[in-house]
């Protein structure tokens, strides 16, 4: 199955980056932080690596301080008792933790599909093939009434249509894989689709410290009768600031998480222990240190002075209600006739190449969100350009300089 | 592909694991050191966690200056030139290194077959298997003019059969999996089978530095030709002694390099920046406190030791010219009629069961090694036991004194 998607294009973060550091670009493309991170989690870094604990394998489902950290965690989160030796498993960054629930839960049968909600994570879609399944996708919806090309929405007011998500299952669909933040009645309606239907829920959650304007996180997994259908994705590195530690949590049903521990024995094999044991570190000080709530007033000051950098041009963006990367609308950006677009990029249509002359002749590495979607919904976003602001000041500053010269 | 895989039984590891920890067992079952990483080590690691470049993504490829200390190292020891940026991947540990060589080379053709040379490591049928491909088997045998049942025989005299090799590869078989150590002259053969038949060769060599009684270490990638089909599989864990690291790297031809970083975005998309540095730093430090060859001397001493323990009781086995395994020949070991072996153990017949007594009864841990055998070459393994000796002097203390009651 591999092999299906072996051929694939060359992955956006490569493209974006490589073309970045050629260009000199400021780069709001990935959502890597470029300013330093927390000291408090630098700190627990060192003194965990210096441990003799960390210089062996871990067990296969995580170290256990890590696992008793998340399970206080999400007990509390959730409203549920997660069991630190049932509920939780250590993966090798989000990412492989999201293949090993695919690759415990798809493939069993033949012709297992797994549904995608649109935008959607890039590696879902390599990951459900890999694993043997056919991807399905349902893309979020802005209402016809609102007009994002010349007015601001809200990041809300992209919706699920759950009639259109109901009518792609079928009896092989498993699974189905929610990127949240979703709307507590969206939410509700996804948790009684994937109840009526006997699906899986893999729901992605790592950006589940970043909410907005008096929004909150909910996890579906805390709905009614849902741990026991849905396995919950965390990130060190979104929750911490540190995206090179590659270290992920699944927390779910007992019987969701036993079989995704078979799969991570068979990928990475165990996920190294220092950085395990950095992480419980990190959880238990960050009480003390205030982390959480000092990160999330820095992300929306961030936020904040992005917008304003779109705002003086007057170009509309959807005003995002958690996350770090805003989506502008790019309808009223024209790309000169005399800039050369490469063929590889143009043939991937117009969000591509908005964001190749952005990066290389503005100087302001962006990422295609059409990359977010399958061929069949990739129209849907080819008029908005992505802007991560995990983002230091002097990025902003020189946004600003360089925006100035799109007018 | 990896349903099929999906209900195998419990790996023998966490089986072996949890059985010591429950009898207060002396552990010389799983490969994991019980003494403190090297300080050399552990100061490369703190030193490498606390430095920015650590906090986000490496490129996928891996992070520039453990590449060029690769480069280096193999660059001397293949007595080729090996390109930082063309030659190397870094993979989330040897485990994943070897499923992302899989991924991207079988499965592109179905029906494609992967040789397997036995004893091997438990993970590569299950990888084959997910990458799907089918694996078939070719055992190393003892001469059947020597009695490894009543005398002690070199590692050596474990001998690949060439033509046995060429026997079962057809048309459909595209990757040939080789676990070093092997002498000079099979390497050679197994190399002009290689390219004979147009085979990828996946070469574990994480056991590199470890060889003993003037024997060296050679890597098949050494040979005329051999580097444009050959991934040399390496580990930091096992190179350093901190198995808990979990960083291995990929190196080869630059047109396989590329695949293999294909499959790596998607499976752990890029492995840990902050223990890349680190093992960076290891290497640039292992020559000032001459690392390699310390280590060396106290694997010959550790191994020396272990042997003694077993000649002082009579039982013989197979002197290991590299790794840090001992193979027992455990045919002079009865199991007492009145000790009880649960059926999940015994089904999995006698080196199952004789290691469970040994771990259980005797209270030392050890490994069957028809774990590492296909069930149809299983037998050639029913009378042996595997102890590691990574394992520090107050454990060959205890086992002497455990092993007494053997006797
Ligand atoms: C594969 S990059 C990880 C996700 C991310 O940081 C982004 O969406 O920019
Ligand atoms: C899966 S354990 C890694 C290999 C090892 O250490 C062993 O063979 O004991």
């Amino acid at each position: 199955p591999y092999a299906a998607y072996r051929n694939a294009k060359l992955d956006v973060w490569t493209m974006f980056n490589m073309a970045a550091a050629k260009a000199n670009a400021v780069n709001l493309g990935q959502g890597f932080m470029n300013f330093p991170a927390d000291k408090m989690v630098l700190k627990a870094g060192s003194d965990a690596i210096s441990d003799p604990v960390s210089a062996q394998y871990a067990p296969p489902r995580g170290l256990p301080i890590l696992l008793s950290e998340l399970a206080k965690r999400y007990t509390a989160s959730l409203k549920t008792n997660i069991d630190p030796a049932k509920n939780i498993m250590i993966s090798s960054g989000a990412n492989e933790g999201i293949f090993c629930g695919l690759l415990a839960f798809l493939g069993l049968n033949t012709n297992s599909e797994a549904i995608v909600i649109e935008p959607a994570f890039d590696q879902y879609t390599p990951n459900i093939i890999m694993a043997g399944g056919k991807p399905v996708y349902v893309p979020l919806r802005v209402n016809s009434n609102l007009n994002p090309e010349s007015h601001n929405i809200s990041s809300n007011e992209w919706k699920l249509d759950c009639k259109e998500l109901e009518a792609k299952i079928n009896s092989n669909t498993k699974v189905l894989i929610v990127n949240t933040p979703h709307n507590p009645t969206e939410l509700e309606e996804i948790a009684e689709i994937a109840k009526k239907h006997n699906l899986l829920v893999i729901s992605d959650e790592v950006y589940e410290n970043l909410y907005y304007d008096g929004e909150k996180h909910i996890s579906i997994a805390s709905l009614p009768g849902m741990l026991d259908r849905t396995i919950v994705i965390g990130s060190v590195g979104k929750m911490f600031g540190v995206t090179g530690w590659r270290i992920g949590w699944l927390i779910g049903g007992e019987h969701l998480i036993t079989a995704c521990i078979a799969a991570h024995t068979r990928t990475t094999f165990v996920s190294p222990t220092p950085i395990q044991l950095a992480t419980a570190y990190a959880f238990q000080r960050s009480v003390e240190f205030k982390f959480f709530e000092t990160q999330r007033a820095q992300y929306l000051e961030r936020r904040n002075k992005l917008m304003k950098l779109f705002d003086q041009i007057n170009l509309p963006y959807s005003v995002p209600k958690g996350s770090y990367f805003l989506l502008v609308n790019s309808s009223r950006i024209s790309i000169p006739k005399d800039f050369e677009i490469p063929d590889h990029v143009k043939e991937r249509g117009r969000s591509f190449s908005v964001c190749y002359f952005l990066t290389v002749k503005i100087g302001i590495a962006c990422i295609p969100p059409t990359e977010f979607y399958s061929e069949e919904n990739m129209h849907l976003a080819e008029d908005y350009v992505r802007f991560a602001f995990c983002k230091s000041d002097d990025v902003f500053v020189e946004t600003e300089k360089r925006l100035s010269k799109l007018v």
